[in-house]
């Protein structure tokens, strides 16, 4: 009956078949994710039976088994793990910030060690402190300014950027190198303000990298409240002395594991769409947003297919990369293995800005890719996703480049991501069901579309 | 040097001036309501020091006074109190839900009367659970399946619905009526299942109304998790007990106020643009996002035009309106003064759907006032407001439609709204920051473009 009813509607005109078609899978992919949805129940098990999953920590060994069995269960064609050696970085019992002031005495501040930082030692480090809000500013000082001291790097994310990640883009050098930096000018430690959106009491983590023949010296972040506290104080008494605890260090590298399920095309096998985020996530928190959403919402993809009884053409691949955070290791291993296997990778989408409400995709480089996903927004513009206009995939995706993939990147609301981003806060309560459960049917709706009609 | 460069400008192309203008003021209203908004600090200090403001309680009374000297700190031309007799319902001490089962035992469960409901009296009610979906299955239960027992109204909020208000408009039919449409057949008392996106252990109050010439009984609401407990326990054990207990009561009227604070016009002081939302909120939580929010986005807008040094040409007026959730009378007060004045309102914008990041506008009915709203949209949409597809104005602004005056919406994303909606967990830490201040700058971009182009 049903067979009977799409071939009269074929006949009478295809075109508009086809577009109805496409309007009731996408309607169905976005019923199923709000009403038979499991993203969330999967993040809820995740983040609180495995918490955080630091590359080279239990944790992350947890959330590779975790997703191995996940992803077992729901019974997806192949599931597997693609193994890949990891930074092991390790944060230390104990992080300690003071200020040591003459005027107000003792006042204990948020700190976390960034990772990849050297600790202090364990008498810590005391010393003057002066701060700057840039390089520039750092240059002028000089050795004669810095020599001995610990440079407070201060300069807050640019608030009036819309999207926050123009705010990030434009404050995150000073966690990268900041510490590097001061140690040209001879400092003893880097304190570094938090990215963080708002006046928030805890400090975010995140990557930092040592420059090749430079001394190693502490990089340590601050809470942005506690920055703004540290500034003050420091504008009456510029002699303060701050004290750093902290006995992070970096171990040798371990082995982990990139984890993969498939559901395999009925058309085109060899032809894949990847749908990924990162399952590895700082140590503070539980990697809520950051990214187990990413993670949970790809897996959801092959799932919401397979609950419909929608068969793909082509391949469709969930991926959850391992050291995103600090390394990359995961994605580069992946990229390497598709090429040597000679994969084709028609295309990769990754999630990896937060569980938030969806705003749009960012959309592959080549001008042609580009204009057939944006063709698509009268179909996913009744779902809130009308931001077709940034470029660029994920971190994690970024090492397909080169073989030629067409590249896109989940893209949700940026406005709560860096209050939570790489903190203790990181954590289930701080996502919404319905905003996760939307981002998986957007996920599921442009996997959908590449599938049905590829990108060339 | 200034007065030089813009007139070069005009000179080479007014059009393209004009245009810049445009999206200048805008950029520096989203700058300052970003860099040096006030919206998140008043409603802090509005739900923290004052908290709720049911009409007719003292919270409501305290609400007045902050919002007058809120209004009067911050130097606008006028303010003044517009008197308004509201209605009186309190709550009452205690209220008790228990399923009263032979099988399982006592289990408490979450409930609050609805506004406006009668009490149970002292001694409370026990009676038989009847489950319903809707009205027609009411109507089929007939007086036989309904006499003497306590009908359960249990349809939840289609999650399917994108717009979450849709999902509430396809459901509330059941709060609002409920009680009477089950008292026709000789319920003993309505519990309706709350009005959330989620299941919830917390129960959403909000208004009902009792049908004239038919008996009055208590309309309770229970929380979604309970209600589907609820139900669950029905399905082995139809003859269970359930016992509610409420001593709410409806008191007489009493005195209350709109408060109302404007900038006069530069050129038409006589044309009036208002910019609202409700100063009255339920008596559970602290009235954070239903309608805190609205208010002090609607005196930041004014605020932010004196911050600016930017003068309106037309009078813009912040109105806080009192009793929107249980009788609307500020809203028709407010309306029935203005034409007792003869006072030519040319716009009114209320902001009634929570703190939420910015989606777009509700636009006017009339198709010019509309198109020229539309035409708009490219100066808005870099800020996340591309939805204009809706028509209407909100629920207080309503009454001014008889005068002809355009009305509009703020149309902040409605995901997360019915999580908090009516419920004790309406409260500051539900609103971001951000999301809040974004959306003031919305209402008053908005206010700015009208003040400037008007809509006729």
């Amino acid at each position: 009956m049903k067979t009977l009813v799409i071939t009269f509607l074929l006949f009478v005109n295809t075109t508009t078949f086809s577009q109805t078609s496409d309007e009731a899978v996408i309607k169905q992919i976005f019923d199923f994710a709000l009403s038979k949805g499991q993203s969330y129940e999967m993040l809820w098990d995740l983040t609180t039976n495995v918490g955080s999953r630091f590359s080279g920590s239990p944790g992350a060994a947890a959330g590779v088994e975790w997703s191995r069995n996940v992803m077992e269960q729901l019974a997806f064609d192949s599931v597997w793990m693609q193994p890949v050696m990891v930074p092991h970085w390790v944060r230390g019992e104990k992080e300690t910030g003071r200020i040591l002031s003459k005027r107000v005495g003792t006042v204990q501040v948020n700190v976390c060690a960034l990772g990849g930082s050297v600790g202090t030692g364990k008498s810590g480090i005391s010393a003057n402190v002066v701060e700057v809000k840039n390089l520039d500013e750092l240059k002028a000082l000089g050795t004669k300014g810095v020599q001995g001291k610990i440079v407070f790097f201060n300069r807050p994310m640019d608030p009036t950027k819309i999207n926050t990640f123009g705010g990030y883009g434009g404050a995150v050098d000073q966690r990268a190198n900041g510490a590097s930096e001061a140690a040209k000018y001879g400092a003893v430690a880097a304190l570094i303000r938090s990215m963080g959106s708002n006046l928030e009491d805890y400090p975010h983590t995140g990557g930092m990298r040592y420059a090749p023949n430079i001394a190693k010296i502490p990089a340590i972040s601050i809470s942005t409240r506690h920055a703004e506290l540290l500034s003050k104080t420091l504008k009456d008494e510029k002699d303060l002395l701050f004290y750093i605890e902290s006995h992070s260090e970096l171990l040798p590298d371990v082995p982990s594991f990139n984890v993969i399920g498939e559901i395999k095309g009925s058309e085109f096998p060899d032809e894949i769409i990847v749908v990924g985020g990162h399952l590895d996530s700082w140590d503070l928190g539980q990697g809520a947003h950051d990214d187990g959403a990413g993670c949970v919402q790809s897996i959801e993809v092959l799932r919401l297919f397979k609950t419909m009884g929608y068969k793909p053409k082509r391949t469709i691949r969930a991926v959850m990369f391992m050291n995103e955070e600090n390394g990359l290791r995961g994605g580069i291993k992946y990229a390497e293995q598709a090429e040597k296997k000679k994969e084709k990778h028609i295309a990769a989408i990754e999630s990896d800005r937060g569980g938030f409400v969806p705003r749009g995709f960012t959309v592959p480089t080549d001008e042609k890719a580009k204009e057939r996903v944006r063709s698509w927004k009268p179909l996913l513009e009744p779902y809130g996703l009308s931001d077709f206009s940034q470029e660029g995939g994920g971190a994690d995706i970024g090492p397909l480049a080169n073989q030629g993939v067409a590249l896109l990147g989940f893209l949700p609301d940026s406005q709560r991501y860096f209050n939570y981003h790489h903190t203790a806060e990181d954590t289930i309560d701080k996502v919404d069901k319905r905003e996760l459960e939307l981002g998986a049917a957007s996920m599921a709706a442009m996997v959908y579309l590449i599938d049905k009609y590829g990108l060339k």
